[in-house]
């Protein structure tokens, strides 16, 4: 710890959401500063380190994460490059706060859930920020309450204005309905145990190659169903929105009423256009929950073992696209260490 | 016709929904009076016809409809009912408001087509009284302006407190899913060519033997697709929501905000407790726009096709829920005389 | 009363009122017919009857009433001209649905309430609609059962898209507050006994010689402020919302949640544009529970004195907008035959 | 300024709105940190010191201005300190972030302007905290873009669940109203000229000896009218609202739908029960917004002469209340210095 306990945070990446990580420890958070900041692109790093005092640029993560004033890692790189840093970090012992995915595919997540083992203690945060939304976060705690009974169907909806160059039925699944995937494991505390994919015939604004939106179906371990309206063309806005259904009542959050006006005809309000106006304010609770747990020597939040199943379920979401019928999600039997 | 054009209305049955038709005509409605009703319990059609100035009790169908100022029928008996009432309304060449179910099955929804088009012209309009619902009318008309494009998938609502003594699994589609198989077809203008249901683990509230909440995917001939959840013991209340993903936006009817009361911690609404308090007045504009029909001389609303889709519809859901997988629905190629 | 006692009903004025309640009388509600219509445009008159079976034109009213098949009658013709048409009623002794307002002002409408009172018996409705209203009556029922509390407090929205030529500042009270002078009574059951009205500066779509918004606060016997936004020409459209503060809690009506659409980065719903998409319902539930209390020899719904206290309270809303300062309402003391 | 240019705070006053900014400013908030608090309890101060890293506590405003790690001051003593404590920090040339009220009555506050005048440069920050709500922040930006036109009228309401022991009618305008004060000024950028306050028959909710709730009138130099409810005994929780009611349309924030639920009958959702959990957003993006403001040199937010006019505005509210009647707001000419 450096003095005064701040913590002396390492950024690996800083393109669109590691740079925004760097403006939110500095400007937005409490008790932590950047430190170094790590990119392939030399460049761009040192433009990065330099608006930032006392921040030093680095290529290579390990040195990064060998440097005196380096307490903790946030990794926000592309997703194949999450694996090696992740077991770099962990050879020195750092807490990371992981960007989604914790790594693209099962079978590495596995190889870090079994790193992460071996070093004895958790170490890692995934970082689905779902999960510190204030509407998720009231919704999970209505439902913990229990007053509502058990969950038996949750029906999401999650739309985009426009997908993005290159966006594959694939990303779909990996990019898309993996929050879908997160939160119906949280809220509900139960695996994901099959998925099927439907689709419908294709909006015209959806790019050719994608079939866009898509309809998922997710059953869990203990019974309930979970659906995914997936729409990243939908062109008006950004939408996520969720409806519990449960034994005695049903709760949605989503909806998004805040100032309501009325002209020309119409009452209404505004939609969001992009995840960082929705989920803003989730990412600034996120990274300061994850700095405020590192300072007291804890780590919370969805750990490796909640990467590896959403991993394991965009795996089985991807092969029922292309399957097109019902594929079960192989999972390993949960480790005690994640219990 | 009887003098001043009122019409003389024969009412076949006169159980609960009977004898909320004879109130209906004889006190909300205009333009029609109750001439006659028809029971098997003769004692009750006798107490039904008490009530009402210048209507007689009948025991048979066919004596009603032969009675001078019998203008036109309702057709309010039990489904099993059905298609006898019609052939016989057919033969006097009577006009017919027949309560859903037009018929049971497909295969007797069939043999009343075939009657029909010996006619020569359409007499039936099917019950499927949403279709008069102000908030589907405006549903409706938005999606046949077509400002929000094309419709690409329909989510659905069906909520009821709790299911009557004897609710079946097959009832669950046949009286209760119908309604979203209606107005799925109306809506999108579009058959509905396959259907699956998935069958989460059940609420405790449902009683034994009966598979509570289901969900139900409906595939359309135009490649859209429609969900039903269907819950009939949720105990809240009667709830009925949709929800159209169109290329170019949403709209959605059912959140039934009235009046907001803000009271002991929270601001809210009153949710309805049957179907009767939700959909009320769509009772009363269908009997009335059939009774405005039919006196100007011409058939209108929900036809025999329609109810034959919907019973066809409903057989493969049926299949469906016991085969568990998806199920292609079987329809006969529309003929001329309904398109 | 004409034979199976359908109600023969005499419309006195076939202007845009009168020729409305003609259609609805003849095609919407039930239990009665137009027999005669009225107005001294005998050419008008002629055409309105010839498309109702049976009905007959007059020009005098007299004429109407004193007929064979003439049971009741409604006033619809211009305000100067209500005390004649309902003096003539009482020697007939028909009943009546007056259209607002009862007469012009607080002393003709104190003639109208001395000749009833000779009368002996009741025989006048006051065709305040908004007391038909299904979100009026269930803020009603909600005061009335107490759960509230006492109320203390009403806010009032009334708002027109624009205000037709000619209308004058006296007319903004007369013909629009009206309606909150009556709602307040009738939802407080309670009399209203002093008037301010405060003018902020003008909008510049306030055609000119018109304030237009205005603010008017009413007080009540029982120590209850309400108080009236009125904005004649907003532009967006016709609103009407009303937010009663009890005691224990507030209950807020006419937000006109119907349906709700998301399209071009916006969500919401439509503005109804004039008092009768609003009202229609209102209108009908009016004139059908008038017919029904008429068949059955009774007299329901706003009294003359009801017009009275509304022609009292506008008369003084009229000196406190010239006078600029709080005015106190004139009212005799309620005869018994009103309690 | 310390070392990596994090901010040093003086936090004057530990009661429970200055150990919030302790925490703030600690925990929430990000670039600067509690290195003195001030208390008269020398024991509190010592308390509330203990809890933070490198924070000295001192029973001197005086004192802890002094120092070498204070660069700026946070007021949340009680408000008849607020002046001795502003001329303090003004001596030291200190940024000052006051809570409100600036100070308890216009002509101190008056003395604060000269001094903050003779310093040459801004100083002051006023706690106005809810001009940093992001619905007030989004109702100032579209009243900014003039899509709506001019204001006209603004209808707020401002309901407490239960006023504390002692709470006074003066009390009701000076910690309550003055917050609708400030936004008004602020939202419509004009200065209030008059206040009238009525008071209806207060509940019986309200403890002996306060008139609750009551209506208050603002006019603005505009013309444009304000009214506000104020209820501080509602029961059912904090609720703050306002509508704008503009040119060509209304715009309303407050109504805090955010999760729905449904069940035993009702839809809907939870009031906020004090403003802690209304404004914290607010307060937390207040003091970042002072923090960032004050490294960079700035003084940004309300002013002194903010404070001193909504000082007068309650001067002339409290004078209403006792009055009765309309009342004007004496304000000095505005200086220069804050236009």
């Amino acid at each position: 710890m450096t003095q005064r306990g701040t913590l002396g945070v390492a950024v690996i990446g800083t393109g669109r959401m590691g740079a925004d990580h760097v403006r939110r420890i500095s400007q937005v958070t409490g008790g932590a500063r950047v430190a170094a900041v790590v990119d392939v692109d030399a460049e761009r790093a040192k433009r990065v380190a330099a608006g930032v005092e006392g921040c030093t640029a680095y290529t290579e993560p390990a040195a990064a994460m060998a440097a005196d004033d380096v307490d903790a890692v946030l990794i926000a790189s592309p997703g194949p490059a999450h694996e090696a840093a992740l077991l770099t970090a962990f050879e020195h012992d750092l807490p990371v706060l992981c960007e989604k995915p914790l790594t693209p595919d099962a079978a590495s997540a596995l190889r870090v859930l079994q790193a992460e083992q071996k070093l004895g203690h958790r170490r890692v945060q995934v970082g689905f920020m779902r999960r510190y939304d204030p509407e998720y976060v009231e919704l999970k705690a209505l439902l913990a309450g229990g007053r509502l009974g058990r969950p038996l169907m949750v029906h999401n909806r999650h739309r985009n204005v426009a997908s993005p160059p290159g966006f594959t039925d694939a990303m779909l699944i990996n990019d898309s309905v993996v929050h879908e995937t997160d939160v119906t494991r949280w809220l509900l505390d139960q695996e994901i145990t099959a998925v099927t994919v439907l689709r419908p015939a294709p909006s015209p604004n959806a790019p050719e190659g994608l079939a866009d939106p898509q309809f998922v179906v997710l059953e869990t371990e203990g019974g309930a169903l979970a659906d995914v309206e997936i729409f990243v063309n939908c062109g008006f806005g950004y939408q996520v929105q969720a409806e519990v259904v449960c034994e005695c009542g049903t709760a949605r959050i989503g909806d998004g009423h805040v100032m309501v006006t009325t002209m020309a005809g119409r009452w209404g309000g505004t939609v969001a256009q992009d995840f960082v106006e929705r989920f803003e304010e989730a990412y600034d609770r996120e990274v300061q929950a994850w700095v405020d747990a590192t300072r007291r020597g804890e780590v919370t939040g969805p750990s490796a073992w909640d990467g590896y199943a959403a991993a394991a379920v965009c795996e089985a979401g991807v092969r029922a696209q292309s399957e097109g019928r019902r594929t079960r999600v192989d999972l390993i039997e949960r480790p005690p260490f994640y219990a």
